[in-house]
């Protein structure tokens, strides 16, 4: 296992007994930052600014005030969000030369304002636009749970949210702000074995965040745990989210007949039905439900849905000025909007409504849709370098279960669910706009059930 | 004057007097509603019905309910909402044979749940697509003030909301629910006498409602006085709107440097500077002031805007289909979101949060915008039904002023401000989104200043 972090409640707890500080933290995860294993995680790291402010909150821990639990520990940006002073580049080259932000992005000034240690800028897929995090300019982030460098035997992160996800994983940060549109933090979270949680997008305010959609994109947190997920959530939305734990008995999941269950890779079929046995056991009722809208996904969003369409309106004018410098796989996503009529996207937006309205009416008596997070484990790097048909395919099967649930304008949790000798499998549960503290609960409670083994205890590092 | 029925609280004093009856007063409006001065106001009477609704408010109040000020009297509403029973036309041709609505739409459930007596389907503009009120299939309804019939020496009613705005002024009814998409209701009530109010737009549902353009539309209230709306908006809202009436001494009104003063007909001119005067020796604050945003409106919306693309989507196939029972001005202006791209109209939207953002800071310390609703009086009909050219002139001019609070997704209310024996001059009040409860307020406050003439009093029939 990579060396994770520990989640909150245990790092302050530690703080509390004086067996490390807030600045050993900080140094230590600096330390591993330089090694190979981080090599292309960060594009930019701020590790000595990180230290100054971990060691002013032991300071004041020491004079007696009351920190946020997130105060002077280590937590890393998505290349995404405007941190004043600092160049917003979404991992791009043509914005390589943009001015620096004049300010922090909302989300990111109150990370800082509850006294995160913001440790660098994290690598991601260009622009956000790809579920693989493979990023040609500034190197792909090796997944630490499928080989530990960048050969042709490391796996791939999951995307876009790479760096952020491996920041999490190899115990780089404590928690890692990302942005999910598509999928964006879930999938690498369940790459990576770590959690995710994509609130619905309207609670977090996305000034200050480079743009992939509109519609669906959703700042979020990463981080080892949902309760820690939590914490960075009720930060970054400015309002406390105040779950209510479930009994596991009176859970009901919905378990869909259509699509998110297709095609599951055999190590994640096994990891999913384990995760369903063992919550089984402890009284959850799991149902078999038909939803048929599911089945429509494809047919809605045939020319590339609203991410094609916005993010062409965007690009449009950067893309036909210096199309050399994009990653040409991401100009091909955006170039699909280019076809795409107002009519079309205006009727693709009352679709949705009606869409959004008809998957409520069949969930409205569940606690959360249950599935895996994406159906594969993390692929190797190396093939899908190399073969744009291969990438496609394999970037198609990574989005299809989480985008979803974008569409569904919901909130989506993914948390690990695999065994310590297995490769990480995600298990996402996910529902309706604004059940954020529902469904946080809910994972609360299932959190403790599915994952037996890698349930993080006082002293584990 | 045209027979305007009194106001609400005068109304409901000589119902608890014993003055006057629900019933009767349904009944004098159905007489009302058969002469020739009401000739193409209703496209489907319920007269009947709403007598008998009257007459159950009688007995409930006889049986010493209390009942909403609203219950047993005439109301009338625009062809555009669901009514349980009847067809939705949009005042169109083309919709003639659509099934009857199934239900009522929420804002006209509202209104039935209050008790007001439906007294039939207001005329309209086709589709609700162009500010004068000429209708080609269904006839136009002659302005109150400036006729009394059909013939060519009478003046538009303005619209969409034309047979609305004469259903009050007439006396048919003592409310009407209307819409505004770029002024629909507050056109009509400017040029006819009577009050309208556009509440921001998402206070009031639009389920049941035919769509014009899905961002602007807005179910409102049309009625004889200020406080005769806030109590028909809210119900339609389903929230009360609790305005402070404001000290005029305290309150500063903006007037803008830009467009919404310009080529302003002489007796609108004067009516407008004899309420500024009147205002001003009350004691309120009037700033001239710069607002360069409103001279970016007509490059902003060039290419039609929201309503020509939003439109488009809704009525490109029956269009396709159907085109020859279109009204062929109202088919012109939904032509023109053929050619609109999604990239453009992602642009707009997000061009329109900037402009809206860069308002409502400039706003941020006034309590309203004032200006004339519309820059002229009611035109005649005659030459608009048969110059094309005069007609798109005169629509536009008529759209100028109230569509700029549309485009701010802002509240927005027009009342009378001409002498008895002027044609109608409508005073235009607006401001920001969600600023409704203070607009209402200041309007309540201003209403008695400009209107010292035509202030309703407790005897005035």
């Amino acid at each position: 296992m990579p060396p994770m972090l520990p989640d909150l409640d245990t790092l302050n707890a530690r703080l509390r007994d004086g067996a490390t500080s807030r600045a050993q933290i900080v140094e230590q995860a600096a330390a591993r930052a330089a090694t190979p294993a981080a090599e292309a995680v960060f594009l930019h790291s701020t590790f000595d600014a990180a230290a100054q402010v971990a060691r002013a909150a032991d300071a004041a821990s020491r004079a007696g005030k009351a920190l946020h639990p997130l105060a002077g520990l280590p937590v890393s940006v998505k290349d995404l969000y405007d941190v004043a002073g600092e160049v917003t580049r979404a991992a791009s080259l043509v914005r390589a030369d943009a001015a620096p932000a004049a300010a922090d992005a909302p989300v990111v000034a109150r990370l800082r304002a509850a006294g995160a240690a913001l440790v660098g800028r994290t690598n991601m897929t260009e622009f956000a636009f790809s579920g693989v995090g493979i990023n040609p300019h500034y190197g792909t982030p090796a997944n630490p749970a499928g080989g530990g460098d960048t050969d042709g035997a490391a796996r791939i992160p999951g995307g876009s949210s790479s760096g952020a996800a491996v920041s999490v994983a190899l115990g780089l940060a404590v928690a890692a702000l990302g942005s999910d549109t598509g999928g964006s933090i879930r999938i690498p979270a369940a790459l990576c074995g770590i959690t995710g949680f994509k609130p619905t997008a309207r609670r977090v305010p996305l000034a200050g965040a480079f743009p992939l959609s509109y519609t669906l994109d959703t700042a979020c947190a990463m981080a080892r745990t949902v309760a820690d997920c939590i914490a960075v959530d009720s930060v970054i939305a400015d309002s406390a989210v105040l779950p209510r734990v479930t009994d596991p008995a009176a859970t009901r999941l919905a378990i869909p007949r259509q699509l998110l269950l297709d095609d599951l890779d055999p190590v994640v079929a096994r990891a999913f039905d384990r995760a369903l046995g063992r919550l089984s056991a402890a009284g959850v009722r799991l149902e078999h439900v038909d939803l048929p809208e599911l089945g429509e996904l494809a047919a809605l969003n045939a020319h590339g849905g609203f991410s094609a369409a916005e993010a062409y309106a965007i690009h449009r004018h950067l893309l036909a000025a210096r199309r050399d410098r994009y990653d040409p796989r991401v100009a091909s996503r955006i170039d699909r909007g280019a076809g795409i009529s107002a009519a079309d996207y205006i009727d693709l937006g009352r679709a949705r409504l009606d869409w959004i309205a008809r998957m409520e009416a069949r969930l409205a008596s569940f606690d959360a849709v249950v599935c895996p997070t994406v159906p594969m484990v993390a692929p190797e790097i190396g093939p899908l370098r190399t073969d744009d048909a291969h990438f496609f395919r394999v970037n198609a099967l990574l989005l299809r279960n989480t985008s979803a649930f974008n569409f569904f304008d919901g909130c989506s949790l993914s948390m690990p669910c695999h065994a310590p000798d297995e490769l990480p499998v995600g298990l996402m549960l996910s529902h309706g706009p604004m059940r954020d503290a529902a469904l946080l609960g809910t994972a609360l409670a299932l959190e403790r059930i599915v994952q037996p083994i890698v349930q993080p205890s006082p002293r584990d590092d």
